[in-house]
């Protein structure tokens, strides 16, 4: 493969064996048992830890060739990998292996009064696409959880973290080769060439479904030019809203976390609503901590007016997603208007009411239109480890098949098992 | 609009103008309750009933058009409507009514060990567009689908059916407004306007799926250019298998039904496949049954030698959705081979297994790719109504979100509504 890649012309047939040979693992992987999936999954887990040193060496390359780019702090940590790092990688793969085995699943089950007795019942989808950047953890990460639901995958890393990425897909390999199932099932497309992408974007035959796992312009492009579904989020706007009937200490203690915890995670606060007659009772407190921890505040004139520190707000803060210490804080008149502001401004990522009333708790998490809503509890447990999923692939905001954290049995699809005793349709 | 429409330059606007319309509405029907929706189906099968000389003189209008333009007679047919389809399309909106309310369903429920509550409840999609050909009556059945899902719809009808369609639509708005619904929930494209259709496949702001129902070029078209995903099915080429241990008696009376019972619809079988160890046995009965019925035969050199009317299949039979009295006819070796040919050769949409071996069903049900995959029942039971679902709006071959019947379960999406008691996340 590596000869055949030096030559670009030869790229668009590189790029088909490789879905060819994803497709046909992926009817191999379908019908596999549990403990063969579990196997290679800690076989994996097995190979990495043996290949500690192998995959420092590897990213040692990538971080050197990355420092003489002139990479940025950011990234380069993204980048490094250290044993601790290898290690949770490995420990991942091991939990992903005790999780339940997604395929089979009985999803529902009737009787029809002609006597068919019919099923819904969990199956692959078939051939994911991943396309991720400087994480070489995604290689892991991705493999594991695709696996586990029965998939073949397709990881395309960023060329930044490529020799990283390679290492980290040989010890999935060693797994899947020593649970004797098809290495072809975790394919890493062995080449830097950017003009890959694009293939396989295309190719709609061999990949179900696409994951981006990276920036907003990785993600813009993905969904504008894929032939496939995509599963994916572009922004986290998400928001805190503070009813009137909201506990002071808990709406104060709720907002700095969802805020400031992390402050580069989808999850992350980036509007604060605060209804309008409890604003000067609740915001001096809340905007005094958020300042005396450093984050930046933008607020209408009514926040302005509590804070000197409040900078103005324009109708821009209202859809940005800061990924930092900056909060956008408006003032609102009530329910209604909380929720439209969410439904106009937001991401349908994660929303967040926080009311000691119940009635106005269950009206938000009903008309808010986002994957995630949650009463009196923090925007940052948007993440399927906390949602108690095991490992996820990513968070969705579109509206069809995966929403919110995509972990193992969002990626299952199912078909209708009809058992009959020669039943045939009357005319 | 009317006026609008008449300057082509104004097309684009006027779609616009449906689709943000659509999605107005969509919020609001978004939180209906079951009983104003299901007074809406009821309001509208009265206004149907009502209606019926209105309708039937702007179905005359399009007949008398079709026959000018030499349609035929296959066609015509499933334009023309008289008093009994119109009581048919009635009593269909007041069975979708009694219908299980899909939305608000709560899908799973489960608790953190922090305490926080977790339920993913169903919602409505959004904005379905359904795009269709001569058949008036799919602006009732598909309008009530989605209104019982709480989603507005856009509503394409082809130009030879726009008065009988147009008529139709009307009712349903009186059915919405009887019951103070925003009648802007069902949008009728009111124009002949073939450019109409690439507006709404572009218009992925206001449409979260399309819906095609109707000829192969027209879902080919659909798929092709769609910036949104689409339900739909392009061929039922379905199989029905005959394991050696199949029972004589049912294996005829299945192949015979799941043939002949109809031949148009997509879930008649159109290829049949016999194990070697009892072709001798089963065939002969089997072939003189469809040929004395007027089913043209296709087979193998080993099917041909069973039956002097079989007529040599090429490898195109095995992939022809023949939608007529013709049954391509294989001999196979064993199961094995069976599920390999269904899965290269068949459309993922319905095949069924004849036997009485439970090991070799499970091992089909469980193997072969397909929407849905039936043991001992005939392939005409892919069918919505069949499954008990009450109506569909389609039959989708897709791999995510829905497969196989489309009902108003499937038109559903859902959200995680977290409910905690001030729980932050900790570092």
């Amino acid at each position: 493969m590596a000869t055949v890649l030096e030559r670009r012309d030869d790229l668009a047939a590189a790029m088909e064996r490789i879905g060819q040979a994803a497709r046909a693992a992926a009817r191999e992987l379908a019908t596999a048992s549990r403990p063969r999936k579990d196997r290679a999954l800690e076989g994996a887990a097995l190979a990495l830890r043996r290949a500690t040193d192998a995959i420092l060496d590897a990213n040692q390359r990538d971080v050197e060739a990355a420092q003489a780019a002139g990479t940025s702090p950011a990234m380069l940590d993204r980048l490094r990998l250290d044993p601790a790092r290898i290690e949770a990688m490995a420990a991942g793969l091991e939990a992903i292996a005790t999780l339940p085995d997604p395929v089979g699943r009985v999803l529902a089950a009737w009787e029809r009064p002609n006597g068919l007795a019919i099923e819904r019942v969990a199956t692959p989808l078939g051939v994911v696409g991943v396309i991720y950047e400087s994480r070489p953890n995604v290689t892991a990460d991705a493999g594991g959880v695709c696996l586990k639901a029965g998939n073949a995958v397709i990881l395309r890393g960023g060329s930044e973290s490529f020799h990283s990425a390679r290492a980290i897909a040989d010890a999935l390999h060693a797994g899947l080769a020593a649970a004797s199932l098809p290495v072809d099932a975790i394919q890493f497309v062995p080449t830097t060439d950017r003009a890959a992408v694009g293939h396989l974007l295309a190719m709609d035959r061999h990949v179900d479904v696409l994951v981006p796992r990276g920036g907003r312009s990785l993600v813009e492009r993905v969904r504008a030019e894929a032939r496939m579904p995509v599963f994916s989020h572009l922004d986290g706007v998400c928001h805190v809203y503070l009813h009137q009937a909201a506990e002071a200490a808990m709406a104060e203690a709720i907002v700095v976390n969802a805020k400031l915890r992390r402050t580069g995670i989808c999850g992350a606060a980036e509007t604060l609503l605060v209804d309008r007659a409890m604003a000067a009772d609740l915001l001096p407190s809340i905007l005094a901590a958020l300042h005396d921890a450093g984050c930046e505040l933008r607020g209408d004139a009514t926040v302005q007016a509590l804070n000197a520190a409040v900078l103005p707000a324009t109708d821009a803060d209202w859809a940005a997603e800061y990924l930092d210490a900056i909060l956008a804080v408006k003032v609102v008149d009530g329910l209604d208007d909380a929720i439209a502001h969410v439904n106009r401004w937001g991401s349908h990522h994660t929303d967040c009411i926080v009311t000691a009333d119940e009635q106005a708790a269950r009206r938000f998490l009903a008309e808010v239109d986002s994957a995630i809503v949650l009463h009196n509890a923090s925007t940052q447990f948007a993440d399927g480890g906390e949602f108690g999923m095991g490992a996820e692939i990513g968070i969705a905001t579109g509206r069809l098949h995966a929403r919110g954290p995509v972990g193992v049995e969002q990626l299952t699809t199912f078909n209708y098992r009809v058992r009959g005793t020669g039943q045939t349709r009357p005319v």
